[in-house]
């Protein structure tokens, strides 16, 4: 392809809204535009990377065993109302009607989609495995989209699913996909660890996060020092960290005027923070869930979640919540408190280790000081769980290692589903004994787009992206350094065609503009190769090979570029 | 791929609403299945072949200078209100709103979406031209979803607009893409007949539509037996049919009880139809339109629309409408009738040629005979304009010769576009004088899964579907008789093999079912080259090769098979 055909506008000036690199790399150098809040256009320089990387799912997917296949985006109503998730999903899932008035939405994810197709399709254990999947838009409303395409509301991600006859054969998918997973990002050129994760809304039991290590993730991973351990926070068992046993002193109240935070009355009364607890105050639904950790320690609100046992996240209490059970914010502890049907009280374990620390007295500007839990909580009538988000502080819950902390964008994600969809939605096989059983599933997601996007967040430097070769718009670029100069758009002309020919993702940039121009955007848009055609080189029949990722330049002689671009390819 | 593995699950009965040949194949032939009213699964067996059509399309539109890119589905309302679109389209756009309650809609179609995208990024001649296209799902809230892949909702398509600086440069890309699209149809192996359209509610001037030749076409084609001429009967032409002369008898009432359709009358009275003239109501927003065509013609709504300069498709007027502008529905004629603001009297020219006809009397049960039209309208007060259809009993517009109708099915169509859109969105570029220029806009369109069905409708007989090579599923399927027979097992791998290293699309059919079963399934699914592994044959190295387009059978040595199945399939 010729750069002066290329649609690829480039902006001087970056959009003031763009918060990660790989957004503001590829709004600069002309692979994206949007187009309204969470809503992208792919240019053609994004689409060909996007392209690649669907090839190479595609590769890997199908070498697993699963097949392609392509379900609507618009799902109907009534499947969801089966499955029960159609009031669970929220304000996140995009809802329509039709001219009919018939309510449909735009597939978040295809669970009970694809439940739906197969069960008419699979009536024998003969027919299974199955494996499917699709690459396709999917549409969260994000309530802030931000991030660029690492969080938008319409998003590429290919999601496939696997029905079984039993546990094992789910066993036998899962570790398929897993490993083709490990195989896509590797190919990719990713940086990716699989990390155990929280099933969430989607239920399920077992499963792994695919996470791409950058700063820019959303996601705090922890991993262990010694062993494989990696987990994501949310999940990451904490140990029970113990506080040396002191005499408990009487229960005491002290004015804490305007110290509503933890922070505040720990200055105010000169108390480290691990001798204070703190309250996050939370609701599921009509449920208002009191959480309590150490001053020092963070809630891990999917523990909480699992602790109550909430069929959905747990979202903040509002003002009325607290008032209508009584609680009165910044100042709460659950000392004196009871759970009733409509309120639940969740300590985390360390905090019932803790002697003579420092809580809300449950009226304003006032806290307790000298709080036993053991002594001063209806002990009885309290939830005792792990919810308090692990930290490198803590050790490796498999070998006691030393831990550390990571941020990972999730890239990908396996489940192991169980039958939760298939009883819901009524799709069994019959066994070999001639019994009806549910189909036992898997479900296995890979955002298309964030895969580009966290490509970025790993492959960048101040000078712009620099792509894998797998997965770069193109591979290579040639540069004449001047092409108005005949012989320059010559040699560049014979060298492209050479390499055109051998197969090679090739861009001859003939545009007219200086050679620091083209020498800049080649470095911002990040070919992972740039082959400078000047007359320097040129008399002694040479061009000037550049690796972007380590600016290694190499000059070749003309004759020997095929072989030395592909020598040089294989190790980019 | 074998057969035992392949997700294609087979129908015994046929679901009672597939109206047409491909849906009911595909159906039954595991292709497709039907999630909700005009929202389809794409199978495996048509996922192939669909991705087979878009790697022709991509490879076609990249050969002729066009650039993939993707933009989103979702599209903000705010863009359509700009082109004064998003009131014009109707019921049949899917609207929604976000968490925030912004509006958008589902894209039916993407001109105000790319207009707004390189209004921001092109603003020099030099930048010209330009043309950009996706593969995409398009929305369309049918009224009545039919005809499986043909009329559904959401549907692939793949769309193309073209920048230019001027007329000419449009007319440069508008037959670089119809010589495009002429090529992708042939190498689908469609019978397709390029037709002169109407550009109806998207604007513009000059547009051909692509028609598959085919009996569950929607569309009427007529052309001509001697000439190139070919049009949609919305556009041909009609010419003025004139009648012989007659002395003008005096107007007369006559009672015509209950006789409110024209062929009623006409055997009420024993008049020939073309001695009738009838009459069709419409509406276009609040006006009222009054069509007049012979009791032997038909009323070309497209040409109403033109006649009345209307903005919108007319619709039929209500009941409501009727009464409103005091016509008395089945007794019609512009006899005595005036237009006004709200309604309009449109006579077609061949009405204007009659004598002594028989119309409407505008009062309940009865009819006017000896209307002779130049006499007894109001001329001067009426709009006359050529709004019968054209029929096989014209002549050619263009050369005279005879016509001939048939039915077609629209898989393409390219526009001119002119400026309507760069104007209405202000999408302009600096021309070589540095002034500003509305740039010059070509829309281009293919239904994607719509040529999948229209290729079915061409090409099937009683047993299934005929795919052309190029986009069958598989190019070849290999039964060997008997899957639990080793060694026809063993011949059977050898030329799978050998055929899959060749490049070959090739399944082999390994499952244990009986031949026959087997051999209905090739048949039912399509595949162009069976190849059939039998103990008769292999007695002497032989296995058959069967084409399935004409049913021809050859023997052929083992030896020669991967040569004789290249040498068929450059025929298929």
């Amino acid at each position: 392809m010729l750069a002066s055909k290329l649609y690829a506008p480039t902006l001087r000036e970056m959009p003031s809204d763009a918060d990660v690199i790989s957004q503001q790399y590829m709004l600069r150098a002309g692979f994206i535009r949007k187009m309204s809040s969470g809503l992208y256009s792919f240019l053609p320089l994004a689409w060909r990377s996007i392209r690649k990387i669907e090839g190479i799912v595609r590769e890997e997917l199908d070498a697993a065993g699963a097949q392609e296949i392509m379900m609507p985006i618009i799902q109907p109503a009534e499947i969801w109302k089966e499955s029960g998730r159609w009031n669970a999903y929220g304000a996140e899932m995009i809802r329509l009607h039709d001219r009919h008035d018939n309510e449909y939405c735009l597939g978040p994810t295809h669970e009970e989609m694809i439940t739906t197709l197969v069960k008419n399709e699979i009536n024998s254990y003969r027919q299974l495995p199955v494996n499917l999947y699709q690459i396709q838009n999917k549409y969260r409303d994000e309530r802030r989209p931000r991030y660029g395409l690492m969080r938008s509301r319409e998003f590429i991600m290919k999601d496939a699913y696997s029905f079984d006859a039993d546990e094992a054969g789910l066993d036998i998918q899962y570790k398929l996909m897993y490993d083709a997973y490990s195989n896509i990002f590797a190919r990719c050129g990713l940086t990716c660890k699989p990390v155990e994760a929280d099933s969430g809304a989607i239920g399920g039991s077992n499963t792994h996060e695919f996470m791409a290590i950058a700063e820019a993730g959303e996601a705090d991973i922890i991993h262990c020092t010694k062993c494989d351990y990696a987990a994501n926070i949310e999940i990451g068992k904490p140990g029970i960290m113990k506080q040396t046993e002191e005499a408990l002193k009487e229960l005491e109240v002290v004015e804490t005027p305007h110290a509503n935070t933890i922070d505040a009355v720990a200055e105010m009364l000169s108390l480290p923070l691990e001798k204070t607890i703190k309250a996050v105050v939370f609701a599921i639904e009509d449920k208002v869930i009191l959480a309590i950790v150490r001053g020092d320690h963070e809630v891990n609100e999917v523990a909480v979640q699992h602790a109550v046992d909430g069929n959905v996240e747990p979202e903040m209490a509002t003002p009325e919540q607290l008032v209508r059970v009584g609680l009165t914010a910044g100042f709460i502890s659950p000392v004196g408190l009871k759970q009733s049907e409509e309120f639940a009280i969740v300590v985390d374990e360390s905090v019932m280790e803790t002697f003579n620390v420092c809580g809300g007295a449950n009226k304003p500007d006032a806290h307790y000081i000298n709080i036993n839990p053991k002594r001063d909580f209806n002990v009885e009538n309290i939830i005792v769980a792990p919810i308090r988000l692990i930290t490198d502080e803590d050790v490796c819950p498999t070998c006691g290692g030393e831990l550390a902390k990571s941020k990972g964008i999730e890239v990908g994600q396996v489940f192991k589903l169980g039958t939760k969809y298939s009883e819901a939605l009524g799709a069994t096989f019959l066994d070999q004994n001639g019994r009806p059983n549910p189909m036992v599933m898997g479900c296995y997601g890979i955002g298309v787009s964030r895969t580009l996007a966290a490509a970025i967040e790993q492959y960048h430097d101040e000078n712009g992206i620099i792509w894998p070769r797998s997965i770069a718009p193109f591979e290579v670029v040639i540069v004449p350094i001047n092409a108005k100069d005949e012989a320059l758009m010559e040699t560049s002309t014979t060298i492209y065609n050479e390499l055109k020919s051998a197969g090679v993702d090739v861009l001859l940039d003939d545009r007219k503009d200086r050679a620091g121009v083209k020498f800049k955007d080649a470095d911002l848009i990040g070919y992972p190769l740039r082959i400078t055609v000047s007359k320097n080189t040129l008399e002694s029949n040479e061009v000037e090979l550049k690796v972007r990722k380590n600016g290694e330049a190499i000059n070749t002689p003309i004759a020997d570029v095929k072989a030395k671009v592909e020598e040089l390819l294989e190790t980019l």
